[in-house]
């Protein structure tokens, strides 16, 4: 059965997620960040079902996260490279990395560490205001109606109580 | 059938991914930060079944998210409301919610927009080095073998390949 749609819900984390339909894709992209490009490489490494791995890097070349490129004939061979858009979505996995490093890790720590060329350090992402720099959290963030809200629905009760805040 | 378990993968992106279980996860977090905390509040809001939603709400009870806290007796009703973990996951969804904004949204712009107090303006997040505050990027950031890397695992020479950068 085809699940919710929530592609067309007036909120980004519900199109991201409908865009990337089950937790294989977030694992299919890590992959590539970690220089995978090979449809042979992604299914060893990840472990996954050859057609579920299909559809999955079907999706994300028809989304425009990876492309899919020749670099063999006779047999045909595909490489998948992330695009920009694809590549974008590297501070998606960088977040969750933080969150889960804080709190499922156990007592060793962290499985993986982050070596940030920049500093020259290993460190960790945290997700701050683009305007200001500071942290933005649950406490001292709060949302408010985009441009993109969709007028008919700015009037109910319901959406006016969300954006009270 | 139960899907593949990613819970003891040495990657934190997996293991917060078998976490949340499937998309309606960070959706129903999504409303708890929105202030909602009541079952009916959630079902209304986000037109899930309710069997999927009682799954969904015991697991993220049953992982530290959300705490259940009785405020009414005959009949017992509860309410729902984030821990210090289920409030730290703020940064994740500020991550997607970015990254859908600027890839996902249609032409009127971004559907939410979000106020920072800190500066009084409306913002969008950014993921930067906790270490330097420059933003980790694809491109200048490079996965090192953490503390928590398992011992067997360590050795194997696609596992050295893949942290050789």
């Amino acid at each position: 059965m085809r699940r919710t749609s929530f592609a067309h819900w007036p909120c980004s984390v519900a199109r991201t997620m409908d865009l990337l339909g089950d937790w294989w894709t977030p694992l299919v992209l890590r992959e590539a960040f970690y220089g995978i490009r090979q449809f042979d490489a992604f299914q060893a490494s990840l472990g996954i079902a050859r057609n579920t791995l299909a559809d999955r890097l079907r999706r994300l070349v028809d989304e425009g996260l990876l492309e899919k490129e020749p670099y063999q004939t006779e047999p045909v061979r595909y490489h998948y490279t992330l695009t920009e858009k694809g590549r974008d979505f590297f501070s998606v996995l960088l977040a969750m990395s933080r969150w889960g490093d804080r709190w499922l890790a156990d007592e060793a720590g962290p499985p993986v560490a982050h070596y940030h060329d920049v500093c020259g350090q290993e460190s960790h992402a945290e997700v701050v205001c683009a305007a200001c720099g500071e942290p933005m959290t649950a406490e001292n963030t709060h949302p408010r109606m985009g441009p993109g809200y969709p007028p008919h629905l700015a009037e109910r009760p319901e959406v006016r109580e969300r954006f009270s805040s």
